[in-house]
């Protein structure tokens, strides 16, 4: 039941992080066409953010899943990550409204950076609760693609005042490996199928 | 488990999509009746958005009622649905704000066009994952309306230019088709009624 | 499963429109004390809606507690309900920003006369699916306080172009009417306990 | 089942409140690294606010957890206290604009004052319903973090007219002094394990 709780509440203010940067994209006051064109990096600039919000909520939905117990720590690692979550709409709002300026591109990898930091951090807490041998460190296993995640993000942050094009090429970058789906966590469903 | 998840965040995400929409309506300066006068075609597109929302959370409900089975492609497929409809209450915005000139008319039938594309590809997904003898995929059937609805969505955008009190016409027209309760619907419920 | 869901949805609704009426409440600009002066109606304002959305989500949840079965009709009965109450954080701003003036005070009340109608909507709408003898319909019986409110709400309306402060005492006056704890519902756990 | 959409509410509630902070941090209108140097207080403010309102879900879900029954009284309490947790977006927003001026800085106390007593009502009323024997009770025990954190919250709002520095370093105090893990809840945990 716990864990219900858990869940709903990271549900609702994830929920609530990806419609609210929405907002962000002002209604323009011309009737024309040509008054959308400059909200054109702010549309991409969402485009990429929700993005990473469902990855997010898909990957948190699929390690709660295979998670049995939580405690005190579990649930203040999970508020850490929803912390660095719920700034990705101002560094998505500040980056799209100047066009991805140096500055905003190298925030918005910032704390993307932190974010996938606080996940880790949840991870392992979770695991630690759960034992070594619990579905969810099974299943994760060397988790090469959460190592190489912060380091890209530290790499868009470095090239974003030389390019902020090349950064965002970095964020995208990042975005589509977590999309194909994980073969770790079918894996994690076979285990609980056999164990059942 | 799974599933209930996948409900409670598209509920989130409606949720919070249908309620967003109404701060759109600015509190007018003026305290008197004339100062709501040029806050009625802002009234109105919210009054319809309102509906489409309404439509689209009772369908979707009705879908995943009739879903066993979901997996990563149908998290994502269903996130796409809510990516489109994230972008309702700008289109709204835009389309009461400048009352309903023929571009935000136009997009406005453009992000409706883009959301009933989205939703076919979500059952498509679901039909997918659960096989063609499933319920869901007895229940949905030939599926007219879902094919006749882009079509007019269409129909509505080209006209628009035109006149986008007939583009609105289409619009409405299209939101009172979904409104009548659907007999495929109800032909779940026995077929499973039945089944237990 | 059905009715779950429905509750869930309204709940995220309700408790998105309690929490942006509080948007309104604009920061000031200056650093004084007497800076909140001009924000004292908006704050009491908020107090009367907060009240006034508490009361419906209670009555709400109590009504679909003694609930059964849902069908078409009863979501959209209670999308009804919700689109009204969604006004009410509108109604509140012009409200509260132009010191209860007439107009303002007026459309208030108009929108919680819709709000009690729509309620009344969906309460009939719930017992013509759940029969006469169904535990709700035994314990709504008479319903003295819904069949008063409208009335009470139609007397402030009239007032407010007299007095507004008169029209917002009788606003006062039916919510602590409905604070009141409410013998009927008390009358349904009863039974509800009798017949397990 | 009530006890459940009671923590679904106050959870959507707590999630809005937590989630329209940031809504404070406007986008700014710069594009240099300096831009953001006048949002330092706003951040700061953020932060501390994001950090209570955890430690308010934290304890509410506790206590929720170790409740069985709930009835009229309770809900009214918990709106009650959500109530004045939903001012402390507003609070938050004039502290942080102002750079924590004295006047902002009591306020933010002052309504931290009120939750602190909105929740120890919330406890009371829902041990006045189930019993002095219940886990609840017993586990809350003397409950001296409880009965301290008003008083310091007083001494805060007296400290702002001389320094707003020192009001600030009693609330975070104070949030620091909840964020260790509380033995009471574990002792909890450990009485449900033994009864059931």
């Amino acid at each position: 039941m716990n864990k219900n709780r858990l869940e709903a509440f990271s549900d609702g203010v994830l929920a609530i992080i990806i419609t609210i940067m929405v907002l962000e994209i002002k209604v323009p006051h011309g009737t024309e066409w040509k008054a959308l064109q400059p909200l054109l990096p702010v549309f991409l600039s969402y485009v990429l953010s929700f993005l990473y919000l469902g990855i997010y909520w898909n990957n948190h939905h699929h390690m709660l899943h295979s998670t049995n117990r939580v405690n005190g720590y579990v649930l203040w690692a999970n508020l850490h990550l929803l912390f660095w979550l719920s700034l990705i709409p101002f560094t998505t709002g500040w980056m799209g409204e100047n066009s991805f300026a140096p500055a905003a591109t190298a925030l918005y990898g910032i704390v993307l950076l932190f974010c996938s930091i606080a996940y880790w951090t949840l991870e392992q807490t979770i695991i630690r609760k759960n034992g070594k041998d619990s579905l969810l460190a099974k299943a994760i296993g060397y988790d090469l693609k959460g190592k190489i995640s912060p380091l890209l993000y530290l790499t868009g942050i470095a090239l974003s005042f030389w390019s902020s094009l090349a950064a965002n090429g970095v964020y995208v970058f990042v975005a589509l490996m977590w999309l194909i789906p994980d073969k770790r966590i079918e894996r994690v469903y076979e285990l609980q199928e056999k164990g059942n």
